[in-house]
């Protein structure tokens, strides 16, 4: 895998990476679109530009949105597509081995939203920030429940469900890494929530360890209408959509009046090319309904991200917080894991992410 | 047509009503749905029953609403289908003939959200309210500016869309009862505000008489996301949106960030059945561009109805506001007039509204 050598203050690193070779219209990537490469990068602290550091990427969460920068053109979620022949990006937490920056020293563990998969890379310091050194916290838990994951699972429940003790709570893509956390949340709120996800065994996982009141297998229960009958008696009074298409239609059929629809993503769309992705043709509920669904990026709220990491920090102390995520190991795997995120049938549950250095 | 006897204490009204006689299931109800029939009511004091009046109905509001309630099921605006046989009901103004309630007697205008469709009938006191006598409004005002239409633009725009000034906002069914204050609130706080309707001659009304920046015929320019292009170089901010459908897949790919989208009606479905209605599928956008879409009732918000209507007849009084509307006279032209506000090629502009009664 990684190599370094120091050759006087020149470094030269073999750093593996994933190139995008071909955009990818409809359908997952495979290795026609995303290619590992090797590249050998010589460095010495001279070649960094100025406001630069050096990364060493330690651990790499795999997410489903840059699905959308794959296509080639401007998707829904208005990423700009990846360029071609140059590596795709992620949000990693890695560690800074040479900088050029004087906030940032050798030996600091730094998150970046935006970091290339890759080994090893030189990036601007404009957007990663510092981990707390004093932090007992585990390094994956920044990819995770006090990461991305778990703050769009707070914002979606608190900052736009506002649930109330009591109320009915449907999340799609509940055995996921944000599905896994808006649960919990609305739970602790004093929701019923139930959730919907691709099997029998991720069923049980979230009743037994996520605290769901009930879920289902959407892949057995293909009649969404009717297993959200069955599983909302007294209807929806918060949706937490990870998924649009089929589902959320079939959610519009259910919702109470006033219904909150807090929607970070849909997964199941990110794969179809426009044409073909699932028409919603019943927003007129939304009117009978006085249903309110708003979009929300993480990117927006960061001013909350103190409130919300408090809260979460302390529910994790008091334990009632679970978090899981699924590691894979070594950064050749990106692919694999990336693929199996879109997968209903994967065995993911929580957050895919990838330890990419042993040293991590 | 209406005609009335006194015997002693009895009345002899021969009332002309409209029956549904058959569901509609898609398109349009033609005189197999709804049938004018002349009912011979007998009335006396005694045969009206306690907290009820006897009303002859002066205005009728002709809304496209009540269509969703002649298809026999549920539909997405949640009122109950009109039951078979039956006279339909709409909004009205009307006078109290005979009253079995001690806060209303006879000669009392009264406003009623659900008066059967006839020239006379008995009603309950429970959904009506009486029009202020010392009131200078003239009637079909409160089916106009100051009632349904009135306060569905205002909820919309202000409630909802909550407009900065030079934001901005388009307005479809522009020309129509509910498009045409939305329009005018919007222009009133600032905004740059670009409407679509059916026909040249009423892209030219909105711009002469109604103040819209700029207008278009979404009959001639079909291709609506190059219209948007060409009326919305800086996107679209608030979307008033009156008709669902395809109109609303162009406009998300209009959006600006945190653009809102109230939605009062989508007038484009309802007489599509469910399975050919035209579905969404670019909600996707919502999340990238953190659009919020509400649907909401007038019923819910009655509560500021006082500040929506002070503010309103300040504007008119001020000569801010332009209110027309379409006189259809004699309620045997209802049908017409019904079938007349989904046509985007009639000639009517503003609200559309029935003279019930030649002494209205």
């Amino acid at each position: 895998m990684a190599s370094s050598k120091e050759e006087g203050t020149m470094m030269v690193l073999d750093s593996m990476e994933w190139v995008l070779s071909a955009y990818v219209e409809g359908g997952l990537p495979t290795s026609d679109h995303l290619k590992l490469q090797k590249n050998r990068l010589t460095v010495s602290v001279d070649s960094i530009p100025d406001r630069h550091v050096l990364i060493q990427l330690l651990w790499l969460s795999v997410d489903p949105y840059p699905r959308t920068r794959m296509t080639g053109h401007l998707d829904g979620l208005y990423f700009p597509p990846f360029p071609l022949n140059q590596v795709v990006t992620g949000y990693g937490v890695g560690r800074v081995i040479r900088s050029k920056d004087s906030r940032y020293k050798e030996g600091d563990i730094v998150q970046n939203p935006f970091n290339p998969v890759a080994e090893y890379s030189v990036v601007p310091t404009d957007l990663i920030w510092k981990v707390d050194p004093e932090s007992r916290v585990p390094l994956p838990d920044y990819l995770n429940a006090l990461g991305v994951p778990g703050f769009t699972a707070w914002l979606g429940i608190e900052m736009i469900g506002k649930p109330k003790p009591g109320e009915n709570v449907f999340v799609s893509a509940a055995a996921g890494g944000v599905g896994t956390f808006a649960g919990q949340l609305a739970k602790l709120k004093g929701c019923r929530v139930v959730g919907s996800t691709g099997s029998d065994e991720k069923v049980k996982i979230l009743k037994e360890e996520f605290g769901y009141d009930d879920a289902f297998n959407y892949n057995k229960e293909t009649d969404f209408d009717a297993a959200l009958t069955k599983y909302f008696p007294s209807g929806i009074d918060i949706y937490f959509d990870n998924v649009g298409g089929k589902m959320l239609e079939a959610v519009l059929n259910h919702v109470n009046s006033r219904a909150r629809i807090p929607v970070c993503g849909m997964i199941s769309q990110y794969n179809q090319r426009l044409s073909e992705r699932e028409g919603i043709r019943n927003l007129l509920n939304m009117v009978g309904k006085e249903v309110r669904m708003e979009g929300f990026l993480v990117a927006s709220y960061l001013n909350h991200f103190g409130e919300f990491a408090n809260e979460m920090e302390n529910y994790m102390k008091q334990g009632k917080i679970n978090s899981k995520h699924k590691i894979y190991y070594g950064i050749q795997n990106f692919l694999e894991s990336f693929t199996s995120i879109f997968s209903s049938s994967s065995s993911n549950v929580g957050k895919v992410i990838i330890q990419v250095s042993k040293d991590a």
